[in-house]
């Protein structure tokens, strides 16, 4: 059944309350299964949380799974989607075309195996198994349910060469690589190649980060690691030419470990990883004369990265790490075809449950 | 008396908890007077509030300024600093200086009057006065006490020829001009001579910012504002090429006034308004094809800024709105001095007790 009010490419026509805000600011979303016209309908196979958000629940609820899972599905039945209320984070989701409506944009039809491309945050979702596969352990949630594409969402057919567990993993954190090149050739192309340090180098984000700043010119890549364990894969994958250890939260020893692997701060510091309080190291260790910091990490707190810079008389540029950028999804695929270690860190991932 | 233990440029020797975090970050400094070496003494004369941080505590007292001036004084004399504990910011401050560390790096002497180019979230400070001068009903709290400069925090002298009220006030927006300055300049470079959109734009930091990208060589210019009163203001300065009126929490509001205004979505968008959730707004307003948005607003949700972008699919670099620039107090004095509706603003705004 398609619906005949008028829809919005946003999404606008979905949300609930509050009115007026789009899809990710709404507290509930109609999650409805039946379409609007510019509208298609995912058979949900699995979500992916995003790693800000797994950690809070699973800390929360001191690793307790089922208390974990009970609280998820709570979330999505109450909002129409998913949200973590407390990250503010979602994740995204694969699973199968259901239905196209006739003015849908998108060249899908049904039966196509996709990754969405968009936050759960925003996406109508519901949930028709209880989510009884899910031990509540793991970032991937296989499940059975519904989500809704607007008009405007983005989403990526799944490569017939991948599985889709690896697919979708890659297409969660597909922002990151994209970004982190555009910004190393941003520097190429001004005749200064950078140094490129990644905080949360063997993370899904962070190892694709370091894989996309080589390709795009950097001169000497670091990643940094909290655990020796960490190191030492990270080393054994050859993805930086650096591997150092260190607790990203304190500024003093994330900066120093990035200075002694460097010789000098990092022109690009690209901050990946799943924790708060990193937003001070992060500009530390960074060229206070022209750097970059990237904050791909939901829990980045603006004001600690705003007054923290200003607090340092650090002339950095900042930037919020924006999920989309065109070709993102295919740049991120090739990088898992082509660039073994990546492929070795992420399947490493999915046969541990998803942990780092 | 100079203290003997070592100290820290960054200020990490006043950090009295959670240990190795920066002075920003810190629930609690030593604010004492004595100093270390390298530090600077002021007599404080007068904190400017920051206008996130006024305004949430005026809310929350109902108006009471009463209730304010207790509120504040209580959170400097436990923090040691003054950190809205639910905005996380600060302000600045004026005063003169009293004492010069041996080792210090400013090229002050006792009795300059400077502003600080810092954070009060980050400066130590203590109260002497009880702060009974002030009503609790503006940002501007006049009040006697110390506040400490590390080696490496940086402050201006107040030009000869500009009141202390007016510095204090320019100064605390210095980095939005400097920054919305830098950014048209490099689309000027690029051969992309933008359009520019300022959300808030009759208030501090976006009246200086409409007047730094006229200079810059933005191609057209508009000053969102959110009252009919501030439409009329704003339009008889002439900072910008156009004033609309629009809520900016409201996202298709927003748009649409700043599409109808240029015609097109802006290059650029600048957010200087202190209220939470104009995030989307200004995404949308923006060309969702290379345009960038500036955050200044320490009310910005990092969250709803990065997933908002994605959800959109809107290729847009998002800046957080970095308080230094080198030569932003400079550049922000003599926008002061040159442009005349700027003037009129400040001043008009001073005359009011510091409201929008």
């Amino acid at each position: 059944m398609t619906r005949t009010t008028p829809s919005s490419p946003v999404g606008l026509h979905r949300v609930l309350e509050p009115a007026g805000v789009l899809p990710q600011a709404a507290r509930r979303l109609d999650a409805g299964p039946d379409l609007w016209p510019d509208e298609i309908r995912i058979r949900v196979e699995r979500l992916n949380l995003d790693a800000a958000s797994f950690r809070q629940l699973s800390e929360k609820h001191h690793g307790d799974g089922d208390a974990v899972r009970a609280e998820v599905l709570a979330i999505i039945t109450e909002r129409g989607k998913m949200q973590n209320p407390v990250t503010g984070s979602g994740g995204m989701l694969v699973g199968t075309v259901e239905e196209v409506g006739p003015k849908a944009h998108l060249d899908f039809v049904p039966g196509d195996q996709i990754t969405t491309l968009v936050s759960l945050s925003l996406t109508p979702l519901q949930i028709t198994d209880d989510l009884r596969r899910w031990d509540g352990r793991s970032e991937q949630v296989p499940c059975d349910g519904t989500a809704i594409l607007f008009g405007r969402t983005i989403a990526a057919k799944v490569p017939d060469d991948l599985p889709a567990d690896l697919s979708m993993a890659v297409m969660d954190v597909a922002g990151a690589p994209a970004l982190t090149a555009r910004v190393v050739r941003r520097y190429v192309a001004d005749d200064r190649p950078p140094t490129v340090a990644v905080v949360g180098g063997a993370g899904k984000s962070g190892s694709l980060s370091l894989a996309a700043a080589r390709q795009a010119g950097a001169t000497r890549t670091v990643g940094v690691v909290p655990t020796q364990a960490e190191v030492d894969l990270l080393a054994g994958v050859g993805l930086a030419d650096e591997v150092v250890l260190a607790d990203a939260r304190d500024p003093v020893n994330l900066s120093t470990a990035v200075h002694q692997a460097l010789g000098t701060p990092a022109d690009v510091t690209v901050v990946c990883v799943d924790v708060p309080g990193c937003e001070h190291g992060a500009i530390l260790a960074t060229n206070p004369d022209g750097g970059t910091v990237i904050f791909f990490s939901m829990a980045t707190s603006f004001t600690a990265a705003a007054l923290g810079a200003e607090g340092l008389a650090a002339d950095v540029t900042m930037l919020v790490g924006n999920g989309y950028t065109p070709g993102h999804a295919e740049e991120a695929f090739e990088l898992l075809r082509t660039v073994a270690g990546v492929r070795q860190l992420f399947e490493r991932r999915l046969a541990h449950g998803g942990a780092a």
